[in-house]
């Protein structure tokens, strides 16, 4: 029996928020629009040619636009940007325009400036999940999907057997709404860590993410609580 | 198919030096002297009431003395002292006493002295794996099995299914040495990640680890690598 669920359906989300244009904004951008969500991808200045290229590849669902007017855009927003600038741009963003929305956090605070491995810019006492909820405390933040390469996050039969996804946030509806997303990605059962300080573990899984990719020789892997 | 062996043997280590009287310490002096090793448990003052009690009650073939007397007997010397001390643990055992020996690292660096959840007193730049193989540069460091419960590290088949265990380090012959330990503890496939300066990314497994004992409710889990 697959552990993944093979109905994909979003019920309640249509519209879609997306902030960043790398290779996170574009996998969870199509794959929602692909699942039939009307998506907005936001940069930091529109026109943006990475987000052009993708609206223009991905149909009259997909569109584009500055953050704000993504921000703006989605019942549901994702953080797709890179961690090191993620307050930046949700600033950018402006608060109204997220406010009271679950704002999916699916960043990572890597800083490469030194090199390989890259470190985190935060971690043990604090998190990027808590410093985004703490800046913008209407938000409702939920941290999911950093965990894992951007090809897992929407296709979790890329590894075989059983694995895990996790959600935390201190908005039990919030969550709620983002597991339903991960429904629909095919993940069957994430595992609720309990509020967003949680993002601090969640966040201290890269390093070693990061040494595994190297040791195996391939992304498509992901973490197993085996219990 | 059980992933895990059922032939418990260790060819070639016979004497073992155990720093550290707690849990962890206890939990992997006990297997080890049921495996047919001599295992010397060391405590920072001897005689200690923890450390005689633990020697009396596994046989002959279970001692009891200082840190050094320890490291001394030990042609494999394991750390399970609490990661905050284990410098000076270490310090106190003398290094003439290890050098050259192979030293598996067991402890977490955990602070406890903020409350609960514990942080990390090293991370993300550095790990106690790399502070100790720093100080002590004629010991061959390898960092193992600091990413599961006691219980767990010593008994595999307590968790269901597939789950695995880590190595890393800088000399390829005291790793093999540890992998052949982890065999006997019924460990199937270690998983080697390189030098020691992986121990950043086992010893940033815990924040999790410790989340995940909250929300499950049992300390008998583990990672898997699904891959």
């Amino acid at each position: 029996m697959s552990p993944f669920i093979r109905t994909p359906a979003l019920q309640f989300i249509v519209r879609i928020g997306i902030l960043g244009t790398g290779d996170v904004g574009s996998r969870l951008g199509t794959k929602l629009v692909s699942l039939g969500n009307e998506v907005r991808m936001g940069s930091r200045k529109a026109p943006n040619p990475k987000a052009a290229k993708w609206a223009k590849a991905n149909g009259p669902k997909a569109s584009a636009g500055t953050f704000a007017d993504a921000a703006k855009f989605g019942e549901v927003v994702f953080n797709c940007t890179a961690g090191s600038v993620s307050l930046e741009a949700l600033k950018q963003a402006g608060a109204s325009n997220f406010a009271g929305k679950v704002l999916v956090d699916v960043a990572n605070p890597l800083d490469f400036s030194k090199g390989m491995p890259p470190t985190l810019t935060v971690c043990n006492t604090d998190s990027l999940g808590e410093q985004i909820q703490r800046a913008f405390p209407d938000a409702k933040v939920v941290k999911a999907l950093n965990t894992m390469g951007n090809e897992v996050m929407v296709d979790p039969g890329l590894v075989p057997g059983e694995h895990d996804t996790f959600v935390c946030g201190n908005d039990a509806q919030a969550k709620a709404k983002v597991v339903e997303v991960l429904h629909a990605f095919g993940w069957e059962n994430p595992i609720d860590l309990g509020d967003i300080t949680a993002a601090r573990g969640l966040e201290m899984l890269l390093p070693i993410w990061v040494r595994l990719m190297g040791t195996l020789k391939t992304r498509n892997f992901n973490f197993k609580i085996a219990r």
